[in-house]
């Protein structure tokens, strides 16, 4: 089973990182572009069928590992 | 109008980042996990609601600055 899960900054956390792209992108003409936020994606291949316990485990990984909740936002999409 | 830009390493190219992760959740009793590859999303707001000139526009934003196409493998969605 394949998943996807996203981490982004909380909306209202500073972002440099993504000014800085959003900044380079006016910079070399790309009119239109309002906000650029950067985050992490993370493919993971799971063994196993159970798509709920995939999701739950998923979270569990979430939170204790690939995303800092103070600041971080995340979702999981399961493939 | 919100798109989402995947940047991914390529299939074949040593991520030693997402290698890591995958140790990392091994180690702390994820059972399951075959394989963890790590990339960067980016969630760009774009003014106008040319979907098709949208989604151009972004592909060379990836051609020319996102993506390293040499490495990296981008995809686009518009939300």
């Amino acid at each position: 089973m394949k998943a996807r899960v996203f981490v982004i900054l909380k909306s209202g956390v500073l972002d440099p990182q993504g000014a800085a792209i959003g900044t380079a992108l006016a910079g070399m003409g790309f009119d239109g572009v309002e906000s650029v936020r950067q985050g992490k994606v993370f493919e993971i291949e799971m063994s196993g069928t159970d798509r709920a316990a995939a999701q739950e485990r998923l979270d569990t990984m979430c939170r204790r590992l690939l995303a800092n909740t103070v600041i971080e936002d995340y979702s999981i999409e399961l493939g």
